[in-house]
């Protein structure tokens, strides 16, 4: 449709139709075969004669589903104008990819992109036109249950990992595949305090500036259709009603020229947070903000109108708004498709095929990360008789929370990919124990007896699991243990006080232990575990995240040595839940642990724990044995205009092939405003091939070097700079240089 | 001194003996039986020609001591400008008091205004002309070690406590008594990241207003002579060099016209930092930004003098610091005697006087909290047989870190203090095991293995201990086991990840229940602990904090029933680690986790834990029965300039007299930023005869109901509130107001 004829049917709209297309409803106000008005618009609160106009449907997929809907739908409308389909693909549709928390560990954003690009293809052919991804929050606090769904607590990182996301959801938007990206959630939604779900989030705007808004301003640069307000107050404003960061960041500063949704009902949750006083306010608090779509609340529906007709908020600003969720279904091609790609045919060679299963399981290879390997334990030797034990041995529930429209069945398991390679002589399978014996916790979560019996054995089936878990470990060489947080215990909603394993796995794990046997811990887990308590007691530690529909496969590549395992770390993982927050880029402090002139007690330390976390920022083993040596800076005088370049070879020592990920952090020594011990600045991913090196360079320039004080300018100071290359975050050679203006 | 020779002596004096009025170091460097230029002067990289110019002298107390060195002092002084002696004399010189965060439990602002007269009476006749405290951080992570040294985490406590220890501090300041009092430290030291001492502080510039500055001001409108600036950062500027905290806040906004000190080497720590770039730049960003005086650093001794000629800083503001500290020295009366005070005779007569050992006690006695008291046991059946055990049993370490002027030898331990009423055939004592069994802890507190090995039993020891404590408790009717936290494991440089009591001492503790032992325990602490894994193992908990010199006294008091409890937490005691930072005054969240429209999942919560503390703000148990009843408003709507009244009856349905903490609270139901579910607006403690009952009332007024909002104005919102009255934070009734602009 031409922009006049857009702005033509914009114009021809009555004010009620107008405010419907900012107003989305979740599949069952479309479902025909109920009472909708006595079943989810009661329970809305909502104004009935709006169902019929509203704009668009929230995460309702699948080509026959969207169809139905869309024709109903249209055959009542008097103006034909399609529905939007929105939905949570967060992590893949169908073909389920690692969480991101995984996809962050790969530091692949080209490979990233190729899987978004995929999930793309099947949610299109499945009749979605809007994902709410990605999802880019900083997360520094391990508690936080939503550390699944961010790539992790850098912000170059996530920055990057963004706009490849961004970029794999919308190629060929509009064409013939692609959908929409909405990232989410504008903003610092991850800085919530106490790691608690939620909660409030409180930081100066030079740290929002300079470490939570880089992501967000990358998915925005690269073209994101939408961008979703978070559920959180930042310094006591509601996001959902900022005007502050709706308007005159992302729209002013930022530019940006689409859509913004609100998250779940959050525009109805501004009078639970205490901010506007009943709906009617929290729809032109909103509105006024800048949320030009209401997420399931009947807020927008039953109120904008009168607030429109009543002169609170000029129209002009309603049809901007309208007139936004025009074009975006304008230019995905509905107004002449409104089935577009909706097929059920495309739908079911698309999804699951062999080529997305191939994808899916090697980014879950390049997101497993191996933090221990004692011996060379891994990779394991073929011939060795196997005991493969723990509540995820043999489970298809390796996909984590959030994967909402994926079916578990498809999952490929631990046990499966082992029985493929491994002679069943040689491979023992037993659970062993529950993921969780956490019954009140489970119960807490609302879940009906039913579904928790499904999760908890019995007492007796507990032990013989636990006997014949030893039993099968006593007749093995090695014991791989698949080992894991429970899938309600991370993403949202999943937030903790204790992210150790679970009591009942690890007492599994020390009683293998004690029968002497090498045990190889595979963990399944959404967040950053701390695993103080049981590293000593294995020999080596993968960390498999939830790793999604190819998981079992990726997981027996990495221990049969198929593949070079090459993740690296994307968020700490702590010494112990008392040192959270923990990240890698923290402040100098006045009195530092190391260099202080002060005896120990009086340096910035505690006193019971080492500053630093188990595995930092950046780590991950290989079977490969990398060395860096060589490092050399062009120059020790940097220009404006000019730059430097810093190199290091890394040697591959090994007689296997490997992957390592180079990482720069810079350090500005004295500013204006402190700043961190380093900060990342750029990485590169290099194949190293065996019992050879490469020389790895990065440039610096004076872009690079600026820094928000907390007058908000974004500028560099001239002086003292070191440069980090190396491994990761902890283990780095350095170079000084100087910064003259 | 008349001004106008204060000011000709100012002009009288060159460059360096001005600068030197500036420097403030320590004792050593007037130790004339050391060759100082070898020893400290070297170790400060200190100019040696400026030590005999310096105006102040750091933690020298004593009324010989300092009167020596004044002497000599003055003999070598050409303008006879007399020294001031500065000390940490925190919570006590030599009569300790409990530590402050024991002192904030007493909620009573009266009592510790004559407490700290009491010290400053000390103090005079020892010499001291100015204390560094009062200490008024507000602190919500129970890991931060200077925890002990704060009244606690509210603004509204923490202010009126403020106020009274800098009233009790400089009452007949300059006549025949008082000391000036120096508030610390500014500001917001104590909200360190993650708990960690010295870490870097991060906040909105509206919570730092709201919540975190209260204090401090209370204590500048209170006359404090000084400031001590916080050795933190606030997003990125540290406050040593913080023009806007110490000039536009400190000077402009509130008027404070005395003398700003740095804490100990603070400005020459500024390079630490990565703030300035080198000392001359330390001691200039400092000195600009209001810092007059630079405690044990060479940085304005070495560069101070350069930077005026250099004309870097115009002489003047150098003339306008000088002459503030010359005339806190005439305020105080020095000029007509420089030994004003220090008296050996005096001194001996008021130090640890039966008076002040009498208001030591009750102040003890006031700050112990009572947590739980099953089925009464509490105060103790005289006629049982008591087994007294733990490593506090019979230790005179009861004063707690950061009482480093006082006598160890002078502390009645708590078997001291039953010894005096309980007859020896009753009372068997036994410390039963270590404080502490972390050698490594220890270690790496830069401890001597000789120092350690004080503080360690041998394995043979431990063990015989450890039975003889449970032999006693079997031949005892009830174990009092005094438990808590080694001295080292609070105060300065005391930040911890775990703050459960230390697990040797759990240990024999549920050794002891196993028995079938009624126990009481007594906890020695310098911050909340969490009590969680002890708590249903004994009968009765007592928090005792490190209660001072009268400590065993008052111990014995509590549990024998000589005075009845009726210490209140002023900070919370948290179920776990996890849950920090937490406090009362949370925001409100849009899913609050009791009145969310969402399944239990989808609101503020951890699914591992209670977002509740263990024991909440504000709570405390009595011996006496209170109930709380007939809460009435004087009526619904609030005019500006008018007040309502809240009322509340408070009954004693106990045969025993008690002193009851009435809270009143204030929640702003909607507002322009957020508000916290609720705020302390007011307490007042009120003795309830046995069988009787008061009526307590409290006026709330429009000044009662402003915030900061996010652009810093101090207003109020029209519209709904609450208020809320009761024992604690969590225990209240409540009644709802319309306030009408």
């Amino acid at each position: 449709m031409s922009p006049t004829n857009l702005k033509k049917l914009l114009n021809s709209l009555t004010l009620p139709e107008k405010v419907g297309q900012l107003v989305q409803l979740s599949g069952e106000f479309f479902d025909t075969t109920q009472n909708i008005v006595t079943g989810p618009v009661q329970k809305l609160g909502l104004n009935p004669e709006m169902v019929p106009l509203v704009g668009s449907v929230l995460n309702v997929v699948g080509a026959e589903k969207t169809r139905k809907i869309q024709q109903a739908y249209l055959e009542n409308s008097s103006h034909k104008i399609p529905l939007l389909f929105m939905a949570d693909i967060v992590y893949g549709l169908k073909t389920v990819y690692p969480i991101p928390l995984g996809m962050g560990a790969t530091w692949d954003p080209n490979l990233i992109r190729t899987a978004y690009q995929n999930t793309a293809s099947e949610a299109y052919a499945s009749g979605a036109h809007v994902s709410f991804a990605p999802m880019v929050d900083i997360v520094r606090d391990a508690r936080w249950g939503r550390s699944l769904e961010s790539t992790g607590e850098d912000p170059v990182l996530n920055a990057s990992m963004a706009a490849a996301m961004v970029e794999g959801f919308q190629h060929n938007l509009g064409k013939d595949s692609g959908i929409a990206a909405c990232v989410k959630h504008f903003a610092a939604y991850g800085a919530a305090e106490s790691g608690r779900e939620y909660n409030s989030v409180d930081m100066s705007e030079m740290k929002l500036f300079q470490d939570y808004l880089p992501p967000y301003k990358a998915a925005v640069d690269a073209g994101t259709e939408m961008v979703m307000t978070s559920f959180n107050t930042i310094n006591g404003v509601p996001v959902t009603a900022s005007s502050y960061l709706l308007h005159n960041v992302l729209r002013e500063k930022w530019g940006f020229e689409g859509i913004i949704i609100s998250d779940y009902a959050a525009v109805n949750e501004l009078i639970a947070h205490g901010y506007s006083s009943n709906q009617s306010e929290a729809a032109k608090d909103a509105f006024v903000a800048g949320v030009d779509i209401d997420m399931q609340s009947s807020a927008y529906a039953n109120n904008l109108d009168s607030i429109i007709t009543d002169g609170q908020v000029d129209e002009s600003k309603l049809n901007a708004a309208v007139l936004k969720v025009l074009q975006l279904k304008n230019k995905l091609g509905l107004f002449e498709d409104p089935y577009r790609g909706a097929d059920k045919q495309v739908e079911s060679n698309a999804i699951l095929s062999s080529e997305k299963r191939e994808l899916a399981r090697e980014v879950s290879n390049k997101a497993m990360v191996l933090l221990k390997n004692e011996k060379n334990i891994l990779p394991l030797d073929t011939s060795k008789k196997i005991a493969l034990i723990g509540p995820y041995s043999d489970e298809q529930e390796l996909l984590g929370l959030w994967a909402v429209h994926a079916d578990r069945n498809e999952t490929v398991t631990i046990a499966d990919a082992f029985r493929e390679v491994v002679p069943s002589d040689r491979l023992l399978v037993r659970k062993g124990t529950n993921i969780t014996d956490d019954v009140e916790m489970l119960r807490g979560l609302g879940l009906s007896d039913d579904v928790i019996s499904k999760n908890i054995l019995t007492k007796k089936q507990a032990k013989m699991e636990f006997d014949s878990a030893i039993e099968i470990a006593n007749k093995s060489d090695v014991v791989i243990f698949a080992a894991g947080e429970h899938t309600f215990e991370s993403g949202e909603g999943g937030s903790k006080t204790n992210i150790t394993l679970p009591e009942n796995q690890k007492k599994l794990i020390k009683a293998i232990r004690k029968l002497g046997k090498k045990i190889i811990l595979v963990t399944i887990n959404g967040r950053p575990l701390v695993l103080t308590d049981i590293i000593d007691d294995v020999d080596a530690v993968i960390v498999a995240w939830f790793p999604g529909t190819e998981g079992g496969h990726a997981i027996a590549d990495t221990i049969l040595g198929k593949t070079n395992p090459s993740g690296r770390l994307s968020m700490t993982f702590p010494y112990s839940v008392g040192q959270l927050p923990i990240y890698y880029s923290r402040l100098t402090t006045g009195r530092p642990e190391t260099k202080s002139t002060h005896s120990s007690r009086f340096t910035s330390r505690y006193i019971d724990s080492t500053n630093n976390p188990l595995f930092p920022f950046g780590f991950g083993l290989s079977y490969s044995q990398f060395n860096y040596t060589d490092m050399k800076l062009s120059g020790d005088v940097l220009h404006e205009g000019e730059k430097l370049t810093v190199s290091v070879v890394v040697s591959n020592q090994s007689d296997r092939d490997g992957i390592e990920t180079v990482q720069m952090y810079i350090q500005d020594l004295f500013a204006k405003v402190v700043q961190p011990e380093k900060r990342l600045k750029s990485f590169k991913k290099v194949l190293v091939p065996a019992r050879s090196e490469v020389t790895v360079s990065f440039d610096i320039d004076v872009e690079m070097l600026k820094y928000f004080d907390n007058q908000l300018h974004y500028n560099f100071d001239p002086g003292d700079f070191k440069v980090y290359v190396g491994h990761d975050s902890l283990h780095l050679a350095e170079a000084r240089f100087v910064l003259r203006a």
